[in-house]
């Protein structure tokens, strides 16, 4: 079995980034709780969402993100047992090529580089599971869709779910 | 219908980047005649080899490669018609990652990033057809394989051959 784990709010935790940088930025502290069912340029003052929307184009946005929860242990007891890829749409934002590399260099080195994919649009992508966070990549998927949970998909109820990884331990009945 | 191409050999000419490299540093000059049906470091004194080998892990290696005949108009054309990705095996050379990408802003400004896949084992995509130098790539698709002519595959006769842009036109039908 083939699954395809994306990275950006699955593996490594970019909303924590948005928010670290607009504090650094504006000042004001908005946590994850905040975001619930919205994305963080929604919700801050009108005049500063487009710099926000900019930050992931900015070179070190991607660099030295910190790990979604429990995303090393289980990713790699999968990889164990199935055939696991990691495909994240990282061309939209090329500073992130070499960052999104060395990261998972790091913190997931058993994710061989044949095993690791940058594209643009999933619907390119053949395998039997996607794990991911958007609707945009799931909708086009023609195999088994999981949405991964992050603050801004809470109220999506197309696609069957994982709120965290330890979830993956039923899903994939690794115990 | 979705046409894969692979970059390498394909639309950029890395092979000249090779032939440049070793005269730069051995004082000898081959060329692609001397290529036919082989590789250059199979057929450089075997004390050069592994250097050879190791030109791709060169920072600068991928950046500002010369284009092969008549990609740019024929892909443009095919672009036009039919579903256009750009998939190269990119993830064995990190640093080719960030050049390859500018190097298709370049030369190939129609091909969208939502178009460009860097992958590492081509048996993830799913297309009609793949455009590629290398059986690797090619028999692990389940798709219309298509082999573009190089010097080291000119004795491979398990595929549909394209020995050159030009050709496209035939095989696609685009005149």
């Amino acid at each position: 079995m083939r699954i395809l784990i994306d990275m950006d709010e699955v593996m490594a935790d970019t909303i924590q980034r948005f928010l670290e940088w607009y504090e650094r930025d504006f000042g004001v502290h908005y946590t994850k709780a905040d975001l619930h069912g919205t994305k963080l340029h929604l919700i801050v003052p009108e005049e500063h969402r487009s710099m926000v929307r900019q930050y992931p184009h900015h070179k070190d946005f991607f660099k030295d993100l910190p790990l979604i929860e429990n995303s090393q242990e289980v990713i790699e007891e999968l990889h164990k047992r199935f055939e696991v890829y990691v495909a994240s749409a990282a061309m939209e934002f090329p500073h992130s090529l070499q960052h999104k590399h060395e990261w998972l260099d790091q913190h997931f080195p058993f994710i061989h580089w044949k095993r690791r994919i940058f594209c643009g649009d999933k619907s390119v992508l053949k395998g039997d599971v996607l794990i991911d966070d958007h609707d945009f990549n799931l909708s086009v998927f023609t195999g088994r869709a999981i949405i991964f949970t992050a603050s801004h998909n809470v109220n999506e109820t197309k696609y069957e779910r994982m709120n965290n990884w330890l979830d993956a331990e039923k899903i994939f009945d690794l115990k």
